[in-house]
């Protein structure tokens, strides 16, 4: 793995050996820390580490014969000195931000590596959008490594992507500098049918030496789990009880445990450590997920060591899964991932191993944050304008757009409708019955209109349908160009010029989310890059999206993180019914459906 | 890590994933035992594992639903299921054999991958010999990864070798298929030093993603040590107390313990194990040299896998520091060195996992020994002339080559004498009195004759010397063209004429070990591979091995293991004094010395 930006061990080798050898003095010395060595799984008080060129040169009792007058020196005054931490599988567009400023974000929370998969951007801008998140990611003072993704299209057949990712982008995307491996290979029953495209993709990683991470989204443990694992994929983050875990990790893989804004797997599965006995090095901690909010009031990696701890687990064990067994499942571990001379000079100082105040993170050899304050610049990329204006819509929409008519001469219909369920990414299939009015089929008092806008062809199409369980009254619309996984437009409302006014603002905010009520727009996040994020600070973004929840609850909406609800009412890989560009699906046979039942 | 010969997980997926879902039969089964899991330290009873071309497709409680009529079925009757036998580092030079033979005498022990550094054979026939040794090793039923040597000659200026390593070699073979990183960095102070050649073949290797082999033989922790970590390499195997081992695995290299036919480097190091606690993920067992009676009479590393465990290791852990700690080392976690799908199908029956006799061995798949004997064919490159014939000597030798002449008029001199100790490795630096006849200095009852005998190059140049310590008495000579490590000609003997005779006679046999008395021979080794090896079986080479011990007892000699004093007197790296082509050396100054004190 090179970094275009981050000179390679063997390019500062002859700098850290002058170091240790004492024959030249350290860029910064940190003095007199315990050493938390997550190779041995021991506390080792009164040590120091000498950095030079970003690096570390020498851990060891005393660094003083390598301190010279120019020295920086970092007091550890006997605080833990612990790896910085990294996420073993994460969403950057989850935040609703930039890599920089997700970066930024995280940075206070001692967040110094992470594996991410910029799959929602691959579906709105293919291979160049990838290329963009990993070249911002690769100007960043921390080291963000790039997933190539897998599957866009989630649901080949399905949905229509901006993009497509083929087995070719695979194999070129391997050799950039910042690829890590292969991002989740989402299409289990693809692997387990050995569907050719999917097994390209995986042997591209392979051949390319890299890692190859999984998702293998099912409680089933039999031959569909066994075919999956035998295709090839490292890891897997899906798991959600002991058992899951138990069973990737007998199999050679590593369990994924995650802990983001919605997911909460660590409790379930850590049990397999603190309560099986089983030897730790293949669990991992990752986030997954997680939205603006969680990282300006909650944390990051910070958070869900923390967690792990409070379920029982030792907390240099809880360390090891958020440091060095996730180096070593990438071939990093003598890169990142422990405090060794070679590696990244990538330290935080802690006072506490449970409580984990991250009270000055290092990263580099330099200070980049300190008592939760980011101390450095992180630079944006400059986005191209295919990046900034992906909001096409084919014409201005009207209320007319968002028309369902009734079969001739019908004074009701029985409609399919979206049931959508409160902390649940499944929907329910419902039917109802709706009235007609002047020959178009409208809402009822639970049940309002849905629509899937296309927006990266500019094709024009509106997919009408129904939605029930939001509460929304009055006349209102929210719009949404985060609308995963094929990242169209979604739009629901209980009124059809409203959602013309929600759905033509994102156009010309260039994407976002917005709500509208009674003319007014209530709130609006924009999210000008690809419509998914934000290169805006964080802090604002989350008080956008408090803003909008807020908004949300003003038009009768009381669900709990109603907001997710919303953008993945076009996931069409989970049951049980979903909108896409193409129509109603039903996820569970993989068939579309019409939205109003034909007349028997 | 690419194999010209075994085809990749990738290219075998699709025909894993076929049986692992039940579409299509297994080419193997093997029914009913416990499976030993390195990667969850489980032992899990009533397993099935299921094998297709060769590699692992499904490990379960039940195999029967990918199990046809043609499958061949292994009863494990509720035996151990553990994985093949990993050693991290070796030469199979050691041994005497071609890695073809070393692989025939091993299999039966259970030994199913290597990690071999054919240093011996790079000082005699460079990167050829280098490659020759590669390449047979990639046409064996086991695995052989091939360290590429780092240092040929081992001490540059105090000798001369065959041929030299050169960066540029290195930066070569890390492009062949069966190179898995760089052999034992042995310059220990060049790297602490920053030799630009060290570092410049140490860059090569990380630049290939490939590990660095470590060889610190150092007692000092200080910043020397420093300075060598700080260099790059991955591991050491040169540890010898807990506290090595400790040193080693906190500043993030592996410790690789060793139970060598002379080495017993276990014992005293996995106390940082069995009673410090530590983490035991990177520590690793190998044997770095076994002799053909070793591996005859007493195993591999199935020995010192029994030995780890009577010193007291958990016999799972044991397993994992043979299996799945080196495995991860080498970057090859998911292909060998556990028992789970995609792996290589390396498995061992036993009845006892403290007692471990080996009794079924599979390798990728096929049975390759069972109750101790060998069930498959280990093929023989076809080594060219050039590896055949690598004993030059400039002209036939008489006793006059011997001879050293005294300074004009001296009845005795004062001679710089090599003293051999009993079981270890330095001499000593001793000066003894010694007689002159006619002219020329005479050895005694304790000191007798030394010669290197250049043989690469043909120069016809012999330094003479004096050697004490092995008993010898009456008139002989023993001749070997092991010696390490430029492997010329080391004869010792008690008479310039047996001398002589023995020297012609390795040239004739192109090379080997021979022991002449009275004008007979009575015991030869054959080695006319560079020299250094033969292509017999191992029963044969021990046979032979134990007659030259035998023969050495009857010419007086009564030290253990006293031919490995003589093919160590050449090794100008380790103290006290040694012999080179280019003379009488002190290892303390790394200054040459006269043979013979000039007279004050």
């Amino acid at each position: 793995m090179s970094d275009k930006i981050f000179p390679s061990w063997p390019d500062t080798a002859p700098q850290l050996i002058e170091v240790a050898a004492g024959r030249a003095p350290a860029d910064t010395v940190i003095r007199k820390g315990i050493w938390v060595n997550v190779h041995t799984r021991e506390q080792l008080p009164d040590h120091d580490i000498a950095i030079k060129a970003g690096r570390i040169a020498y851990v060891g009792p005393d660094a003083s014969y390598c301190t010279g007058p120019k020295t920086q020196i970092i007091e550890a005054n006997g605080r833990y000195m612990i790896p910085g931490l990294c996420d073993a599988h994460m969403h950057i567009e989850s935040g609703m931000l930039t890599p920089a400023e997700f970066a930024r974000a995280v940075i206070p929370h001692g967040t110094t590596s992470m594996f991410t998969d910029p799959h929602e951007i691959a579906n709105v801008l293919g291979l160049d959008g990838v290329r963009y998140m990993h070249d911002e990611a690769l100007m960043q003072p921390v080291n963000i490594f790039t997933q190539m993704p897998s599957c866009a299209p989630s649901a080949p057949g399905l949905e229509t992507t901006g993009y497509e990712i083929s087995a070719e982008d695979v194999a070129e995307a391997m050799n950039w500098p910042g690829i890590i491996g292969l991002g989740e290979m989402m299409n289990f029953p693809g692997v387990a049918n050995a569907d050719p495209k999917m097994l390209a993709e995986i042997a591209a990683t392979q051949r390319a030496g890299k890692t190859v991470g999984g998702h293998y989204a099912s409680p089933d443990l039999g031959p569909d789990f066994a075919a999956y694992v035998a295709g090839g994929p490292a890891d897997d983050h899906e798991g959600t009880c002991e058992a899951d875990a138990i069973a990737r990790v007998r199999q050679g893989m590593r369990s994924m445990m995650r802990l983001g804004s919605a997911w909460y797997d660590v409790e379930s599965q850590i049990t397999a450590v603190t309560e099986k006995g089983l030897d730790p090095r293949n669990f991992i901690l990752c986030t997954d997920d997680c939205h603006s909010g969680t990282l300006v009031n909650d944390g990051h990696m910070n958070r869900v060591v923390r967690h792990a701890i409070a379920c029982g687990c030792d907390p240099v064990v809880a360390l090891q899964m958020a440091t060095i067994n996730t180096a070593t499942h990438f071939g990093l571990e003598r890169e990142i991932g422990s405090i060794t001379p070679g590696r990244r000079a990538d330290v935080i100082l802690t006072s506490s191993l449970t409580e984990l105040p991250i009270e000055v993170v290092i990263a580099r050899g330099q200070i980049v944050a300190e008592s939760g304050s980011i101390k450095v610049d992180c630079p944006h990329y400059d986005w191209p304008a295919s990046a900034r204006g992906t909001v096409h819509l084919g014409h201005e929409l009207t209320a007319q757009d968002f028309e369902l008519t009734a079969p001739a001469g019908a004074n009701s219909v029985t409609a399919n409708v979206i049931g959508v369920v409160e902390n649940q990414a499944p929907t329910k299939a419902l039917q109802a019955e709706l009235p007609v009015v002047d020959g178009l089929v409208e809402g009822t008092d639970e049940v309002c209109q849905i629509a899937l806008v296309e927006r990266h062809r500019a094709t024009g199409g509106v997919t009408n349908a129904f939605v029930s369980g939001f509460g929304y009254s009055g006349k209102m619309a929210m719009a949404s160009t985060v609308a995963h996984d094929s990242h169209h437009m979604i739009v629901v409302g209980t009124d059809r010029a409203q959602m013309a006014l929600a759905a033509n603002r994102l156009a010309e905010a260039g994407g976002g989310i917005t709500l509208y009520k009674d003319g007014e727009e209530l709130a609006l996040i924009e999210l000008p890059i690809a419509g998914l994020m934000s290169d805006s600070p964080a802090t604002d973004v989350a008080a956008k999206a408090q803003k909008m929840v807020e908004a949300m609850q003003a038009c009768g909406c009381s669900l709990n993180n109603a907001y997710m609800q919303h953008s993945l009412l076009a996931l069409v890989v989970i049951p049980e019914l979903r909108i896409s560009d193409l129509g109603l699906v039903d996820v569970r046979t993989f068939q579309k459906i019409p939205v109003i039942e034909p007349v028997q």
